[in-house]
């Protein structure tokens, strides 16, 4: 089966996710999954987090398009990047590298053939004018060599570092999900040595402590009590049970966060 | 055709939805529709009212996987509910029951078949890595029995008593839909024998009398008046035609509603 | 390949759509696409844009189901509306008219034939029962003569004059969308012989004069200047570089507006 998933930051309301859909739908007949469309307006960083979180999740092969696109207009590149697995699509501005690193093997071309692009391109949409429809000839066979060329120059982006020691981890907070768990940039990796369930740990918000419970997950701890557990992406979450954590401590994203177990 | 349609509290943005859509077609290439995703955090009674509404309109053979889920992590049972017509599969928590009554004949299966879930089952997100692969399997024709064991032990769930007389009717609010459409759990059947459109009302919220007119449709109403109807799903609704009666009368789920015909 | 694309002022929330999805899969096993569910509830006008901007994008054969319907359940007619290319379903409102003559070459049928609608038609949710059904059997090739009786009297609804003279051009607001753009009447056609990129401008909104440069696309203004640039639909749009015009200037829909070269 061929997918061809979707994230952009243009909401559904409007009508241009659907504009980006009828120019799929009239070069290939691949199934269309979206990702998401409300991403923060413009936000990059926000973007890369969840594509890298949920592409992974897709099948070999699948085409992941991601339009969040500020510099749309000016002379900002197209990247197509091929990886061990599947194939991502959108703008040079660092919002495929994350999931192309956790894909793993990444090859870089430039979008450059006019030929596969819409025949007026607007200045303002290039994800329905160049990358729905160069996403669309990707699934369907065209090769990479002709859509564009080969490049080892585009703009790269993380989520920063995280510092492990003995008994304690540092890092931030990357993003705030739908039911308030803060989501930290501190992967299960770094802790697996010194964390363990059901003991109660001290949480660092920019230096502010709190007490807290680290569990399995969210309903071992008593409603409305603060927890750390490991969320579906792997990350340490910061969360109430059956409250919404983000609300309630009002962090914003890049806060920092310290956890003593 | 093959249809997995999903209900969930996920919200869109976050990529959760997505993650499920991608395991499920790595396993099959069934079609994937939405119920909603919208269900507000943690609220099972909201979600099993929508899905026993929405299910009986899909073809024979559509899994319905619903996944609002408080106590994912903990040890409540995953179920697999067969009906005369169609598959539901969720957390037992009762967001299956009403819909699996309105199909009729339901048979119980608790999943136990870890072969059919996803290799690393994370603490946190069953939807993703439980249910998800097991409404995939169902769907490709994997026998009940390899899924999982009979049970007739489940958390039930219904929408509260109605009380009929020869002139009025009881009951309560259950939800408010998009258009501030207050919805009760008065079924049309209830009150067949005793209604008559385009007659005064008497409508009490709470115990406080409004005057509303009963009509076959919200335009039958002048612009902003109250007004009490049948709605799509046979349920006796509370309205202003072109108004938001929610926000306006500012009701909540569980106020006490009589109608006097 | 055969697409069912849907509009809607449901919201997502209530699985209202999903019976429509559910309804149309029982009996066509065309995809189904969303155009969007978000319209403002009742406002005709904002569906006919957005319908009117997306439908081009589809590929012929398509058939467009738009339900914004306040008159539903009284004696509005349903409109079948064929074109050059693409063929549209929804109530006699006007919510069809723009799309339909951008495609081009209409011709409009009622609604007719109960056999090809849901058994039990409810009064207050014909998208459901009525044009749901309906738009399945168009898609499976049923004839537009089996479904209704052609008609030259329907509903007419346009976006209102625009004024073009040597130096200015005055038009209307019609529609902000997700990012605060706000989008006039105003086509590319009515200015392109007297805009000039890069150029400073003198826009006035209700007759008040702010100052703005008309730029390629947004990022060739300043972050924060306000610009006008044609948008992605062929309309001029008003906007701020990475920020929100709408709130910012807080315009209503029908706002005047004119531009000096």
């Amino acid at each position: 089966m061929k997918i061809i998933a979707l994230l952009t930051d243009f909401g559904l309301k409007d009508g241009y996710v659907s504009q980006m859909k009828g120019v799929i739908s009239s070069i290939t007949d691949a199934r269309i999954i979206d990702i998401t469309h409300d991403i923060t307006p413009h936000n990059i960083r926000e973007a890369a987090f969840i594509l890298q979180n949920t592409a992974p999740y897709y099948p070999v092969g699948t085409v992941h398009l991601a339009v969040v696109d500020p510099g749309v207009g000016t002379d900002r590149k197209g990247l197509i990047i091929t990886t061990k697995s599947q194939i991502l699509v959108g703008p040079d501005n660092g919002v495929l590298i994350p999931a192309a690193k956790r894909l793993g093997d990444l090859t870089v071309y430039e979008i450059k053939n006019e030929e596969y692009m819409l025949k007026n391109v607007s200045n303002t949409f290039h994800g329905r004018d160049i990358f729905a429809p160069i996403a669309a000839h990707i699934i369907n066979g065209v090769s990479f060599e002709k859509l564009g060329d080969k490049t080892d120059k585009f703009i790269d982006l993380d989520f920063g570092e995280v510092n492990v020691s003995k008994k304690d981890v540092a890092g931030k907070v990357i993003y705030f999900d739908h039911f308030g768990n803060i989501i930290t940039n501190i992967d299960v990796a770094s802790v697996k040595d010194i964390f363990e369930y059901n003991k109660k740990i001290k949480l660092y918000i920019n230096d502010k402590q709190k007490d807290a419970v680290f569990v399995k997950s969210y309903s071992f701890a008593k409603k409305g009590q603060l927890l750390v557990t490991i969320g579906g992406s792997n990350y340490l979450e910061i969360s109430l049970n059956q409250g919404n954590a983000a609300e309630k401590l009002n962090v914003k994203p890049d806060d920092k966060i310290k956890i003593t177990f």
